[in-house]
């Protein structure tokens, strides 16, 4: 396979579900047509965007490439036709929000991997990636973040960029790793909301602290 | 008319007048003198600071010419010594929002077209431009951000922008397009603001989602 | 005493108490380990990185040395063995903050000055770099914000940038100037945080507004 052809087609994908998410995130903060068009837009970019600023490849790939809007237009105007078929818009846009970090765990950790991070960082900068697209929709309509709500939602983006690593370092291609690990990262996210599973805690119950 | 000395108004406006909206959002939080400068300062430099790093082009603006400090500072004793005229501060505030929008989503979308974007591309990255310096002040002191609360928030910033580019389509000149285009954006936003107005939704009411 | 050693070591200090900061914050909210370690990592990282990213320096600092994800990850270590030792987490966590927020009051006015910015911008990019760490933190975890919270907060990061300016205009060296200058800004908070102590306000009281 063509390793540049399959990462461009996660990348779609991912702007795609990421526009979905943050188009469903407008719709039920019953916000007009273009605030929901602009936040699919931004939701759809963000995180890929604050991984090109982090590596410092500008200016940042959708400036010159206009692919990205009509993605993210498609992504909306596909919200807001199955809004009816959803029973719940929560549910959708968690489980789209959900394959968006998935995808996007793995694109951050191969842009850093190619800008010569060292491992370790390069998951975390997946990790940075896939969430930071879905903070800016949540802070952009006052949503409590799902980083914050969600357990195994962080656990899901880095166990994505390190399975990631781990596969490239057993010799597999990018093209195969890739997408393999993109499944690993949406089956653990996936497993948790639907068996609302949980990573131990280490906090202590909150006291009346001051 | 001189190009360069339009849009260099232009900005010395804009900053301005978001200098004055974020110190008034500072004082109604009863905010001290140099928090108010501070919000002030990045609430006025926030959406061009947001422009050039999607642009790549760094340092930005204001990091070796210190007028932006000064013309914010300047915002920040106008929005103080204001205060006792001013019936309403958030009404007040508004205001200089929506001027501040509507400069700001002129002078992104003609950075963008000057930085070989496409028009569509241009008029988004307009729209964040003049609406990113808001947010941050909003995030800042937890405030309800107004691109969420306000109707024809985005609307207007997406018009202003487009209206510019379809002028400079029909052959004027920037100089002389560019401040056309920031009063059809303020108009509208003015129109929003005074009747009320709001685009059309296309959410459905929430229900009782999970 | 050599410089680069002086300020490589506060930078590693401000690293680690951000971390703990970021943490403490992470355990309040009881997210699981893996988040926790994230939100020390963008803490500790955050206001270097908005600094860097200002500067223009690419890729930012910590992409090609891992060292910044080890000290993050002791300091989210420190954060959670030392829980049962803290009477409050809060205010461990607000101590933490206002040490970090000393050391990166200068080290961000110093980046600046390097980079050739005036006094007066680089008194304020080093205010901005001590409080965006805390600030993204906060955003995060959807906490209210310290800047807006906590009087003499702003005022303690401009304080510190101020006197390692002044420090410098008398003829001190940097690497004495620096922590001279950290331990003023630090002093100023640790009075407000004490004491109680606040700025003079200059805002009204909220009536009510529409």
């Amino acid at each position: 396979m063509d390793t540049d052809a399959v990462f461009a087609a996660l990348n779609v994908f991912g702007l795609f579900v990421f526009a979905v998410s943050g188009a469903l995130t407008a719709l039920r903060n019953d916000l007009d047509v273009l605030s929901v068009m602009m936040t699919a837009f931004i939701t759809g970019v963000g995180g890929g965007t604050i991984r090109d600023v982090l590596l410092g490849e500008f200016p940042v790939w959708w400036i010159r490439d206009s692919g990205a809007v009509w993605i993210c237009a498609a992504g909306a105007i596909a919200a807001i036709a199955a809004q009816p078929i959803f029973a719940s818009r929560l549910k959708a846009l968690i489980w789209a929000d959900a394959l968006g970090l998935a995808v996007f765990s793995i694109l951050g950790t191969q842009a850093a991997l190619a800008a010569e991070a060292p491992a370790v960082i390069a998951i975390f900068l997946g990790a940075v990636s896939a969430t930071f697209g879905g903070l800016i929709r949540d802070v952009l309509l006052n949503e409590p973040s799902l980083f914050m709500k969600q357990d195994v939602y962080v656990t899901a983006a880095l166990a994505g960029g390190g399975a990631y690593v781990g596969l490239l370092e057993l010799g597999l291609s990018s093209a195969i790793a890739g997408p393999i690990a993109a499944l690993v990262a949406f089956a653990i996210r996936a497993a948790a909301i639907l068996f609302n599973i949980s990573v131990p805690k280490v906090g202590r119950p909150r006291r009346s602290e001051l």
